[in-house]
């Protein structure tokens, strides 16, 4: 009987992974990686084929020991979900029983519905080769498919966890989609990249590119588009300023 | 210089995943498989450090041979990258450029919109440990980072590689988010649906189960709200006749 089966044993508020009747101790440690890459930390396993603990889990959770440390071992599903609410169960093919099927990203919405309305929620993944039965299904009151290429479906355990746990982590996530590095200091002034648009219409002048005066606001204008489209920083106005000045330089040496 | 710098050797219509300086032929191999998973079949591979091909990456590779089988290794970055139009560059890290970078589900979208208008794309995946460098990313159009728990971030190529072909894949799935299993035979009308109330109201009735007039009428609406709200199957409708008649019967024989 698992630790947990006295009560819950840790925190509820994320979705506790339960690998059933895992066979590699690689996967476990591939799992628990990938599982705290994610935010989730509580691992449970039933029967485990070659014991508990693994040295090889071990080596393979590459540093996610807190993960190994917290795994807490049952001897039938029944225990293992005992004391949780919600239960979803991972399951790449169709089988002969009447359930409601979620795609991953649709799952990871529901589970943070229950989680926030305090619901103890668990997800089992099913041994290697031959993934969760029937009997351990019917534990479940929803299954998960990950709809991925129909010719080609071999997930092994560690990515299909992956997979959960990432949805899980990007239905809260509060990263934006798209964003300038750090590093970008701060994106030039107007009159910063008027003064550039000046001193670069300056030089070509200068230098004779701009000769035919038909054709030169058309060629400032498109000149003009494309720095403005670059989003340049101040640091890069100067740096650019810089290479105006060279280039006039060297073309003066040349002559 | 590998053969893609001849023309175009694979179909454009996928990303090419660009592996820069990979170290385990493990890792290969499990990013291949990763890929087909999701549908993806274009690698690169730019100096493996173990050469090409690779007995490891083909074991790990499980069934994605067709992926290994049209692999094209390059000598540097620019090779590898010179038939392309859109570079993208996965990184963990902040770094000294000022370069727009967007999440793996945000660059998926982009991805397909760039292909769809017939450019041609691909994804830079740098070795492990260190990743690619500030001279592999300037080959980058746009930085693309996943965002995960900032405590623990240790994601490996081949779930790097899983995690940016899954959102390509969920990009252009047509998966309903929700759905019921095929097996499941077609639901009861709501004329077999009655049929079940009246049978189990009946035998709730000669069991002395709804004796209480008072409390009846709430009694019978709960349990048709439960068994409503389950959708019931015609098959599952029929086996619950059977249960009920089988109950009765048992009650019957006791007395």
């Amino acid at each position: 009987m698992g630790r947990a089966s006295k009560g819950r044993a840790t925190s509820p508020d994320t979705p506790c992974i339960i690998l059933v009747r895992p066979q590699l101790g690689e996967n476990i440690g591939m799992a628990a990686r990938a599982m705290l890459n994610c935010g989730l930390s509580r691992l449970r396993l039933v029967a485990p084929r070659d014991g508990w603990p693994n040295d090889k889990a071990q080596r393979a959770a590459s540093g996610a020991d807190i993960v190994l440390e917290e795994t807490v071992v049952f001897d039938s599903v029944a225990e293992a979900v005992a004391d949780l609410e919600h239960v979803v169960g991972t399951s790449a093919r169709n089988r002969e029983l009447s359930q409601r099927i979620v795609t991953a990203r649709h799952a990871a919405r529901e589970m943070h519905d229950w989680i926030d309305r305090g619901v103890g929620v668990g997800i089992l993944f099913g041994p290697e080769r031959t993934g969760l039965t029937n009997d351990d299904m019917v534990h479940a009151d929803t299954a998960l498919s990950i709809p991925l290429n129909p010719q080609f479906s071999s997930l092994n355990i560690a990515q299909a966890v992956l997979l959960v746990a990432y949805e899980w982590a990007m239905a809260t996530a509060e990263t934006p989609a798209e964003r300038m590095s750090d590093y970008a200091i701060r994106p030039a002034t107007k009159d910063e990249m008027q003064n550039l648009f000046d001193h670069l219409e300056r030089a070509l002048d200068q230098s004779g590119f701009l000769r035919n005066k038909a054709a030169k606001p058309a060629m400032v204008q498109n000149l003009r588009a494309f720095l403005q489209r670059a989003t340049m920083t101040e640091q890069e106005v100067r740096t650019f300023h810089g290479v105006i000045k060279y280039l006039g330089k060297g073309k003066h040496s040349e002559e």
